[in-house]
Parts: C-alpha cells; structure tokens; sequence
C-alpha cells in the first residue's frame, strides 16, 4: 500500500451530471425561444447563476430558481405559468435522475482500492450529493466522502489534515481545472486533469498565464498506471516525506 | 474536563430560524388568501414540503419551490408572474437574513468549552448552514461541526464513531424532540429538550405512546448545570466506560 493520498471528484469525474444540465439547458432555451435566441439565453442564465451563487450555493435547487428568474426576466413577464410549473418538474427529474457511471470507472476504482487510499471530493448540494453517492455502488471503495461547499485550497487543506498527510503525499483527481486541480497544485499536491466532454461555463479557466504544472489524462482507466508511476518518483526522490 | 461530549442543534437552538420561515408563510398566506384561506394554504404547503422532502431534502431553496408549486396550484393558475418573482425573493432573503443568536447562547457555550467537548450537529443545506455557523461567531467554541442530510440513530453513530465516544458518553442537546432527543435515545445516549416557541409541523411528534426518556429545559442558560449533574451522575456510578 503507497502512502499516497488520492481525492476523486464525483460529478463529470466518476458519473454525468453536465450531460443533465446541457440536456435542461436545451429545454430552457427552447422554452424562451419566442423572446430570446439560444446564445443569448445561455448566457443570461449563465449570468443569473453566477449572480446568485453567493446565495444559493452549487446544485440544482438553485439552477432551477435561476431558471425561473431568467425565463420571467427574459420574457419581460409573458411567459406562462405552466411554463414556470415546468420548469420545476425539470429540477425534479435532474435531482431524481439514476446515476451513470462513465467508462472504465469501477473496474477502475476497485483496481486502485488496492494501492491507494482514496477519498471522494465533491461540491455541492449535500442531499443531492449523497443520494448520488449512496445510488453509485461505489461509495464502499472510498475512505471518506467529503462534501464541499466550494474546492479552495483551504479546503482541500482541511481535508488532508483530517486525514493525516502532506500535500506532498496528494494526488487530486478530477475534471475541473478550476475546482479539482489548480486549487491542489497551488497547496503543493499533485492533480491530474481528466476532462469531460462538456464544461460548465463558471468551471471554465483561461490558460493564458498559467505556469502550473499538472497531469493530463483523457481516459479513467490510465489512472493506475499514472498513480503508479507518482508513487514510484515519490519512493525514488531523496526528499523526506513531510506528511505527519 | 469531563469526558462527555456534547452535540448542540443549530436552528431553534443556538439561533432563529423557525421564526424567519413564519414571517414568510405569513406573506405566503397573504399572497394566496384571494384563493384559499390562511389554515389551508398552511397545510398544503406543509403537504407539498412534506411531498418534495425526499428529492429536495430540508432548508430554504426547496421551501421556496415548494411555495412556487402550491401557489400555482391552489391559484388554479392565476397568481401573477410577478408573485412568483416575489416568492423567489423571499427565498433569496431568508437565505441572506443575518444570523441571531438566542438568548443566553454566547454566554452558555463559552462556560460548558470549559468542562466538555462540544460538537455542533445540524440537518439541512450545506451552504445555508455553513454560511450562518461562519456568521454565528460561536464556530470555533466547537471541536466540530456536522452538518447532516437526515438526523437518524445512524447519523449519530457515524458522530460518536468519528469522536471515539459510546452512546453513554454522549449528551444532545435541541429544539426538536423528532431529531435531536428521539434519535439519541434510541441510541442509547442521553437527551436535552429546549423547546423553542415555533416547532416546524414536520418536526411535531405524537407523544402519547412515547415512554423514552429525556431531560427538560426552559432556557439554554440552564444547560451547565444539568450537564455538570449528568457528568457527576456518570462519574459516581459503577458502570464501566465503554468509550473507545
């Protein structure tokens, strides 16, 4: 068994959840098509969410008040209360929607149950996040579960004191530059980057200007192999260990 | 420093929360009185609450989808777009209202961080309740805070397993006999009924047929006396620890 560490994010990193909201959004802005056109619907729901996050937190409760707001906004008030009645109903079916895993994902996971010790990171809506969890069959393969209101560094801090080590002795995976990676290298761990094909609009980063450094991998199923060859430079350097 | 450790509810018991979801079903009431009166539209938002609590989980955002949904419902319809705008808006505001602490409660918990190990143990939305604790000003009186979708026997297990403390060395103290007293009981630890003036119809228990046993107090500052008898009760007794 390594010494290493390794966080995994849940949402677009272990299971869909972006493909849930691009599936809504369609919806959204077919809806508001009489008043608005796609772009620019997007990017005003876009806008709604982000003003509102300071309220309502990540999660889909509060997509669907942004929705609300917007659709009203847009159509200075014409739209129709069935409308907005549906609206609701597409929340409700994104916070009761199965979980699918995505590929490689358990197979994998079990295989790296062997080696390392591995807990779970995600952010969000705490029901909504541990329904998907307790659904996901894999919760059993993970130390711990950790459930965030944001991915800071402090945070990520927090989360390595609780569970005894270093950040030298961390690896962060994820599909968020913005939330599963930066934030880790900055602490002085290690993230490796496995984007998804879709990309939330507030997780996007602009990489002009970033000097980081961080491993990229396009497939679940590299990430023994990766993890495999960290450990060995880790068990290969002369540096001490810092972890407690 | 005693060994007992002490897990305090939140809402109702170190600070207002029931009161500030009566100011909004007041409006509420006001809002849909054109279409039904005051102890209906009451009940069928506690119905419809009690309908979404399994997809939306407890705290405000799904409060405020549910007044949506029963608004349109009882109004067949014809509530205007700009009630649901404000509906939303009463949302918003709970969410941002300024935290309040109850009497005696400062005070109280800076006294028992002297003799015993405290944990704040709450149910609810993740951002909300990590939003009010950051605000309250008394977080850092509490070795830990816990922040649950579901007061259950099993959530409080996990608890007491994280603390290393048994059932009999654990004291709850709350407003709400369904989720802070009941559930410890039945797990074998010992509970502290404060009641708070409002009690969420949801939170209401049958008591007939209740043959548990609890303590009883008026008023938070009440608290280190009872526990410093509790404490003494334990430490005179002949029973072994089972703390781990």
């Amino acid at each position: 068994m390594s010494t290493l560490l390794v966080g995994i994010d849940a949402d677009d990193t272990l299971w869909h959840s972006e493909s849930h909201f691009a599936v809504t959004e369609k919806q959204f802005t077919d809806l508001v098509r009489p008043w608005i056109d796609d772009v620019e619907a997007k990017q005003l729901l876009l806008d709604q969410e982000r003003m509102n996050l300071h309220v309502f937190g990540y999660g889909v409760k509060g997509f669907t008040l942004s929705m609300i707001e917007t659709a009203i906004a847009v159509s200075e008030g014409q739209i129709s209360l069935e409308a907005i009645s549906e609206i609701v109903g597409w929340g409700k079916k994104m916070l009761q929607h199965p979980v699918e895993l995505l590929p490689e994902v358990e197979d994998t996971l079990i295989q790296l149950t062997a080696n390392y010790r591995l807990v779970l990171i995600t952010k969000g809506d705490l029901f909504h996040q541990e329904s998907k969890i307790a659904e996901s069959g894999v919760a059993g393969l993970f130390e711990r579960v950790e459930i965030l209101t944001e991915k800071s560094p402090e945070q990520y801090a927090a989360i390595l004191n609780r569970c005894h080590v270093g950040p030298d002795q961390f690896v962060m995976v994820g599909n968020s530059l913005r939330s599963d990676v930066l934030p880790v290298v900055e602490l002085g761990g290690q993230g490796v980057h496995i984007p998804f094909e879709l990309t939330w609009g507030h997780e996007k980063v602009d990489r002009e200007g970033l000097t980081s450094k961080w491993h990229h991998l396009d497939k679940f199923g590299e990430l023994p192999a990766l993890l495999d060859q960290i450990a060995q430079t880790r068990s290969n350097s002369n540096e001490p260990l810092t972890g407690l």
